[in-house]
């Protein structure tokens, strides 16, 4: 199942989306947002499924206002370094040891199809392509072979980030949380959808059509049941928190010459099997 | 004015201390909670203080029952390093030239007078006095003259600390946010009461009543204007909004011996004119 969030006739709703088109689940009963959904636990997805499965009222996918797949998590918790060749491009050079982690502000993110924007102080504005974990079941100190238990579905994450930023300080907090310069959706795909740990899928940014990074989920240094394990022995994980799992090699900031987006760019993350994160850059 | 959250028979409600006592300001018809209220901006300051001027039913404020006094910000953001001295004594030797900032989960805090938790993964449990800074005012790009209108108040905070976790990687946010491990509170005091941008106040932290930190706010290396300013340039601020100024010297780690908190203590971070914050401590 593949659930989002977006504006039906200008009224959040839940959807469901159904190849080219959604159907409307808040029409069938359901809450109007994924984030609600899952704080309903296994018996809310379960709800959702009948009621795609009824079909029901639809809009075209194309065209469509979507919200991002979580609103407002408690928490989204981003991981830096994970695949080693983006290690290795970085000013960092080794694979890490330890998950770093750091974390993204709401305010940070975009949906899909809505505007990336640039801001005005910065004109080092960089794309990340990334799987974002989606949690659907509240733990804390969760083993690594129950994590996955633990995972509601996947999505995708371009974890946009100002370099010049994100260098001012050792902490990267603020180069990552700059008003609208990531995006995350389009859609949660629920985990039964997808290989175990979402393993072994290939993973693609690409610029205005040309691939400037291309790797494969495998490839991470933490996989995504070490990643929900390691953040649970911090803190409790509670549904609609959101892990977005790093970024492979070829980054902009990495390139001879270095390449950033700029207005009028078109980006976009592919994950396969869990779809096309995509937006246009506009300056501030 | 003296604003604060507390439990009034079981239900939330928004106080303003009086002394000894807490008015309850929510019989009164104001909202339930501080960040309500901010959410209204000047009015709902203005309202708030005709309210407890009229005075009404009230509370001892000895045993009650509080709540942190901002209850869900958007952003709470902390700042490392910006007391010379404490720079010097921790890894890092040398002040900063641009704020370090990193954030905190609301999960990642307690009240006044309620249990800071040791994880039981960890024994490096460290304390650190802070002055918060609660944004009344939104803005983005807020010049540094103009940066104490958007402030609404100040309050006290012990940014709590897993220092192994810390520095597992360069990134702290992990050190930072185990669950229950920092306070905030005990009340926001508005800003007409302190000095502007709350300068040359005493800090102090103790430990079973040892002074262990023990400086002045004056000795900021980013002041309150310009740590509004520097965070408005990344996000917009909004009414709720938490900026921790940092710490000075004297921190547990960085002692010889080492010191840090275990089960039964009670530590207390005081600031001149601002109040007492007192936590004891729990193992997990």
């Amino acid at each position: 199942m593949r659930l989002l969030n977006y504006l039906n006739n200008g009224k959040r709703s839940l959807g469901a989306r159904n190849g080219d088109n959604i159907i409307d689940l808040t029409s069938a009963g359901l809450p109007d947002n994924v984030d609600a959904l899952l704080a309903q636990g296994a018996s809310g997805l379960a709800k959702a499924k009948e009621a795609a499965a009824k079909g029901g009222a639809t809009t075209p996918f194309k065209g469509a206002k979507l919200l991002p797949p979580v609103l407002n998590p408690s928490k989204a918790i981003a991981v830096g370094l994970n695949y080693i060749d983006h290690a290795a491009e970085s000013p960092y050079k080794d694979a890490p040891k330890y998950p770093v982690l750091f974390h993204r502000f709401p305010s940070s993110w975009v949906a899909h199809d809505e505007a990336l924007i640039k801001p005005k102080v910065s004109d080092q504005f960089d794309y990340e392509a990334e799987l974002a974990v989606i949690i659907g079941k509240a733990g804390r100190y969760i083993s690594k072979d129950k994590a996955l238990e633990h995972v509601a579905g996947y999505s995708l994450f371009n974890d946009g980030s100002i370099r010049d930023y994100q260098f001012k300080s050792h902490q990267w907090m603020i180069g990552k949380n700059f008003d609208k310069t990531a995006s995350f959706g389009p859609e949660l795909v629920t985990a039964d959808e997808l290989p175990a740990g979402a393993v072994g899928l290939r993973i693609q940014c690409r610029l205005n059509g040309e691939v400037l990074q291309d790797s494969n989920t495998e490839h991470m240094i933490f996989d995504v049941a070490t990643l929900v394990s390691t953040c649970s022995e911090i803190f409790e994980l509670v549904p609609g928190d959101v892990i977005i799992s790093g970024t492979p090699a070829g980054v902009g900031f990495a390139r001879k010459p270095q390449l950033f987006m700029k207005q009028g760019d078109v980006v976009e993350v592919e994950v396969e099997k869990v779809g096309i994160l995509r937006n246009g850059i506009k300056n501030e």
